[in-house]
């Protein structure tokens, strides 16, 4: 019998669902992305190859390309996301004693802020993406295969909309509002057509298997 | 500096992406079940205790149970989704020379397929039931983690169709009508109201944190 080794998911899960605030859903969201990625990875290298897709090999293999470096990027958010957290949550425990002190305790807040935003609003362009490379791998991929892009799909718009509640958290704190109406703009123009894609792949697919 | 111990997720993400069958799209549909799940969890970790949530402490108590029971369930079913596909596969593999040998391997085949198909309606089951868990913990969670619930529904939607899509296939491959009939019409009832909760939790959790 096939034995998946080294899956480890449960570990991670466990620290999930803990009470711990790191993991919590910016590393889901990351992780939600890169599973995307691996699934349109997966039907890149089923199709890969093959005689019968011999007329796509190029695509695929460009696909695969694009797939695994968005995928070690997104898996490197985990990471990142804890520490733009753990950064944060050091600015709140600046001391806040005399004027000076509050002055300098909220500028390093509002920096924080700052750059924790970036990762979040990162794994959306990623995410955004993935939801792209899965639509072309749903409908170029081995049939054989091919509910994995619907998969890579879902989890990867899962992605992007998870990772847009952390933008808009971070924003809302955030009191400098050029920066925050740039973000929120950004973000505006990676969820429309998102979802419209993610239908699309998921009804290809949906046909293909049905 | 926060560091995440075993999370190990890079070693499962490899082996989805790669050429090998399994794990595949059935594993990645349990592990965003229990991801959608692990998430509800940590929702309820950190409003039980707190004074200011304690009017639905038994509520909260209540979900944890629930969520981790359910987490427990859907990571297990990603061994019992590759050892369906193993089974499956075995049945093709049997000896087709004489008409006993084929009639024979096609019963085995059939057998496997239904036996498979438990496997991604039982994690519809699952997941519909984190949506559901999902909406609760949004309505009534701590507001410090209220996203976090937000994107446990959408790992959990992203499973409950994800786990779909397998479902189509195999029942494809079956030719027994009324077993057939009856797995789609129960997906179907899975399926029916899925999408609105989702979309209410999220739109719950966005109102929250806008």
């Amino acid at each position: 019998m096939t034995q998946i080794k080294d899956t480890a998911i449960e570990p991670f899960l466990d620290a999930l669902a803990s009470s711990a605030a790191t993991p919590g859903g910016g590393s889901a969201a990351a992780i939600l992305g890169g599973m995307g990625a691996a699934l349109v990875s997966m039907v890149c290298n089923l199709t890969i190859g093959k005689k019968k897709y011999a007329d796509v090999e190029g695509d695929m293999k460009d696909l695969l390309a694009k797939a695994e470096d968005l995928r070690h990027r997104l898996t490197g958010m985990i990471q990142e996301d804890v520490r733009a957290f753990d950064t944060v949550m050091g600015a709140y425990g600046m001391p806040k004693e005399t004027d000076a002190d509050k002055a300098a305790r909220d500028a390093a807040i509002q920096d924080a802020l700052k750059q924790a935003t970036e990762v979040p609003i990162r794994c959306c362009r990623l995410a955004r993406e993935v939801i792209d490379l899965a639509l072309t791998a749903s409908e170029k991929g081995n049939l054989n295969v091919i509910s994995d892009a619907g998969v890579g799909v879902l989890s990867a718009n899962a992605a992007l909309r998870s990772a847009a509640l952390n933008v808009y958290i971070n924003v809302k704190m955030i009191s400098d509002k050029s920066f925050t109406d740039g973000k929120l703009s950004e973000l505006e123009n990676l969820l429309a057509g998102a979802e419209a894609t993610t239908e699309k792949a998921y009804d290809i697919v949906k046909g293909k298997v049905s």
